[in-house]
């Protein structure tokens, strides 16, 4: 990706309980994608340019064009996995092989799409009685964590989640989440799968107004960048190398009568 | 599990190719899963009860009784993943997540199953030529290389997998493959899914002798031990944790407006 | 290693606690080697046979012979890691990328062969208010977690240990803990080095009865038995290769000008 | 790390092999450090300020203000790996831990501070045999891949490092080696260590051009901008948090009694 070229980030959200829920409405009256687009513009300026696309929209707002135009996606979910389609989880699962970033929010962890790239059930435990949550860094020097200045942060009242959390071990494993009720969780981790990168960040809740906190945003806008498309190509179709790279000495070679097909 | 208890090991196998194809009916006369059935059988005794489960059997022969009385279950697949039942893959996927190991052979790269828990494409480059393979140890000391004495053991003649092997990074690389003809393969990957341990192992096609090799066989009995089923139970279902462990403290819980639902 | 030869366990102690405050002699009156001997013998009966060895015998209890015959060590150290030998640490380092397991216990990750094997400063936060400590399992299934029935185990007195813990990634991340007074720790790691396999686990210190709890006399006894020795040999020496395994086709080497040394 | 501001490289080198062998001064006549910064000066311009330091200028040219102005360094040795001074060591593991990205080159495995940072033996098999090395790319879309088009890179003549490498696991693996001769190697390993980014490359021997080769030379510069210092500070000093950052309820607390020091 040339250097001056701006990231192209899409922001996808259900775009549910905002409009159905007066708590969350008076928190996030645009939705929570409104929110995430004006955090990363007003942060990352030039280096990015932003769109958004919700659930309700035709192909829920990322047909294939959308999709291809897209370096970084966001995804927020929690009241309605199901409706999305199969069809556009495939083909957004395609398009993070290929290099597509992913960013997973909060609940987002049961989104069919995070799900699918996991390989895993990706339950866990939770709870709502909005406690304190301090998320203790553990992979300091870690581009994610830019601009944090301590060992840890706090968010003074969230939904708590708590392990088990099933998922597979995380390549690198960035947060981990104390909570004031008794619980743990890991709560910034990455993967890789084809040639994408993917985080997975804890801290959300549409009935809390996480997403205005400056710290989960600079998180957030540390991971777009981080998730860019970076490095060679994804070779990622079957292919059949014939005759080889090398040629192979005789001495190499089975009988031919043992490995004739039909 | 009590130590005297036999591990229940499941040898499933489309059973496709030994049936059509001379070539492959002269090395695996009765099918690929007898040949293994018979190697860990000889190797393992009393340690293990092996059955055996085809394609064509009603519910693919996996049925959930089996599943469900199944620890450790071995897959081979070449030419029919797709006829493979999505429903069983669901059953599958689900028994590896509460606990059951899972060895993948080979051409099952491509399986239906391997490619679920995996959330990659799992694609390779391949070329059948019979050449020789060579299979470097990198993780000495792994129980699935027990009773391997070098730092390599080899293949006279296979067919070659070749990088890029469009997998997660493995958890414990345990073999690299060379390859006369010029490529390189990670060959023995492992991988924990929810509570279950995922085995995958290179060497096998149908139309060489492979699992008639003694060390081949070695490694395979290795893995099934390996793999069992152990440790603590798998809370893999998404839980409320209401009311908190923990008595929290009135300062750390926010204005309850702020996450009243509905 | 033959299925019916006992497992040899070293119990390193510096033994200084026990012998010089009377709190410490109270909970441990013959010294926490005895009392981990103690507890490995109950549990493990003639799967083990169990030494111990204190820093202040001659070769601190470990001369080469001695480290020739232990399949798995368990260190203890918390007042007196300075007095260990250079020469001893590099002797157990060896013996263990050749395969001999290391269980480094609580404050032993200021030790000198755990630092040494880990390559990082290995510090890390600390309280000593007798406080409750909630150890979460990540890691179900792990053959560590034998035997654990719930989702988490709890301590209801401890020393608190927190977060930045110093450390490589660990490969496995077995439980993570929560603390009352507001820290998290992973508590649980495991990591290969060579062919040797180490496990760091937290739970411990010396004024609190942590090593009669029996969920981690459990714990240290599973992870004694999955730290054997297991596997191929370890080929640690460097080595030169001539001539090559393979010929080398002419057109494959270099023009020999280019690499004549002297 | 402000945009504008120029990464801080220092390239040591032990600058023995071509000062007395008549074959390394015709390939790097004024010496494998000189090279390798024309290279990234070329590459990088005013990105990088980079300067040199070898074995025998005083404190081998890397006293603590140097390493204080060095955001990354590369190593080279090869022949005089016990002349640095371990007081040295001990400083350039320290600036790692603290965020100094590190590149440690060809028979850098050797080195006193690769080895300090593994904590294992870090030996290998090897072969001087001037044959071709093809580097396979097992991470696509790694930063340190930018800019390579195909799945694989060739080097026409090199010397030969093979497995068993004694490494840890490493964290990210970005290239595996074939070589005509029969061996396989891990030829790009990511590790972090504390707050510092770790990177060890393959290629090199001095008597092979292998430093005038382009994509080598790619290699190296993506590594130096990976290996930047990135993130939140290091935190790796030992600390008493007292009181708790969380007022603990007296339920919590163990009788006083218990840990009572002295």
């Amino acid at each position: 990706m040339a250097a001056n070229q701006p990231l192209r980030v899409t922001i996808w959200n259900e775009f549910v309980h905002e409009r159905n829920k007066d708590a969350v409405k008076t928190i996030y009256p645009d939705g929570i994608h409104v929110a995430l687009a004006q955090s990363l513009t007003r942060q990352l300026g030039e280096q990015v340019q932003v769109r958004t696309a919700t659930l309700d929209e035709p192909q829920h707002g990322i047909p294939d064009d959308v999709l291809a135009a897209t370096d970084v996606m966001l995804w927020w979910g929690h009241a309605a996995h199901d409706r999305v389609a199969d069809e556009r989880v495939d083909a957004v699962q395609q398009r993070v092989l290929e290099g597509m970033g992913l960013i997973a929010l909060h609940s987002a962890h049961a989104s069919k799409i995070f799900r699918r790239l996991m390989g895993t059930g990706c339950m866990l435990r939770w709870r709502e009685a909005g406690e304190k949550e301090r998320l203790w860094i553990t992979a300091p020097g870690h581009p994610i964590t830019e601009g944090l200045s301590g060992e840890y942060f706090e968010l003074p009242a969230t939904e708590m989640y708590g392990e088990f959390f099933d998922i597979p071990s995380p390549e690198e494993l960035i947060f981990i989440s104390w909570f004031s009720g008794g619980e743990v969780f890991r709560s910034g981790c990455t993967f890789r799968r084809g040639r994408g990168k993917i985080f997975y960040f804890r801290p959300g809740h549409e009935t809390f107004p996480i997403y205005h906190d400056a710290t989960v945003q600079r998180v957030i806008a540390n991971a777009v960048r981080w998730a860019a498309p970076s490095g060679s190509p994804y070779f990622g179709q079957s292919r059949n190398i014939e005759p080889p790279l090398e040629s192979i000495q005789r001495s190499h070679l089975a009988d031919p009568s043992l490995h004739r097909h039909g």
